[in-house]
């Protein structure tokens, strides 16, 4: 990826008009790229001086089309987007110590033994922080409008009334698959998520406060 | 995609970098781009503007990350390779009018008997002659010294004898099966490809001389 951004942006637009199968009519990849047939004839030259490319000219039109270099390319992209949700919504969030207050409810018995019924699993007892913009925050809000939670129960314990716990699925930096978990007493704003998983995420992702990590909100 | 090139070459560095599922560090993607950090942020924002990317400073560094309109570019870009076979090799070839020899061979009744036989389809009576450069006339030798062919048996018609004919399939454009065709007597030099299909491929491709095909050399 150290060719330079034309030559990036031809391939890649070869490839939108089928360049990696048949040959395409400089023509027609002037006009998609907005750009003007000398401007073009440049950027093939280059691609093809780099092997990204072979072009051919016949007696109607110059012809171009990829080469096994860009399928190799294209095949990495593929790769990076494989098993995207399509459709899903991401937030981006930083990372921020807490003040230990999911740490303390998610060691309490009660949701402990809560979690494991609901959602099958046992979590470490602490949470990942994030805060979140303006704009993710409101994802969350219209996210959690749709999506059911699951709902850890209240209990007593110690001597106090603990609330209800809604859970919903998330996935973070799009490799691991965590809850999001919200107090129906909430002790934070609606600009934070608090992750929970069954590892420590702050180790296991080898995360430090202000590191910004992504969010991907799914449902059930 | 009238983006400008550096917005393209942003997102595709980005996606191999992994920014379709997590945010990438500044500081990566200048690397992997080639940039310094000022000629990247220009291009972050110009994306960002165009809603291509979404970025977060936090305090350790800035974070980049795709959005999801870019997600649907890279989706596109990801239908228009399905289907390919990696590694295969792929020759372009300019449509040519032959002597009618090939329509003559292929109308022999032995040869489309032999064809129906050996290739389990019955051939338009009629071959579609491509002129390939010497790089790809060499791809073909190569290509058919490691594919064994099927063969179609000699035969005798019309008081004359008709020789061997070797059958190699191939995909025309990346979505046409078809075969070609190699009379063991020759009749053409190493830089022609004759192919066969069971529909006229010049009248269901709309083909005019001059026009230029890609090929990809297959195996059984």
């Amino acid at each position: 990826m150290k060719a330079d951004p034309s030559v990036t942006h031809l391939i890649i637009s070869l490839a939108l008009l089928g360049g990696a199968k048949k040959p395409v009519r400089a023509k027609d990849l002037s006009r998609l790229m907005n750009a003007s047939r000398a401007t073009l004839s440049r950027w093939v030259s280059r691609a093809e001086e780099l092997g990204f490319v072979r072009s051919a000219t016949s007696k109607k039109s110059q012809y171009v089309m990829l080469s096994e270099k860009s399928l190799e390319l294209l095949r990495s992209i593929r790769e990076s987007i494989e098993g995207i949700e399509w459709g899903e919504k991401v937030v981006m969030g930083e990372v921020f110590s807490g003040m230990g207050e999911g740490a303390y409810y998610m060691s309490r018995k009660g949701y402990l033994r809560g979690f494991m019924e609901v959602v099958g699993c046992r979590p470490f007892p602490g949470t990942l922080n994030l805060r979140l913009g303006h704009e993710d925050a409101w994802k969350v809000v219209e996210w959690r409008r749709k999506v059911v939670p699951k709902v850890i129960p209240g209990f007593y314990e110690e001597g106090r009334t603990f609330g209800e716990v809604e859970v919903y699925p998330v996935t973070i930096n799009g490799e691991i698959n965590a809850f999001s978990v919200f107090p129906r007493r909430r002790h934070y704003g609606y600009d934070v998520l608090e992750l929970v998983h069954e590892e420590n995420l702050r180790e296991k992702m080898g995360l430090r406060d202000g590191e910004v990590v992504a969010v991907t909100l799914k449902s059930w």
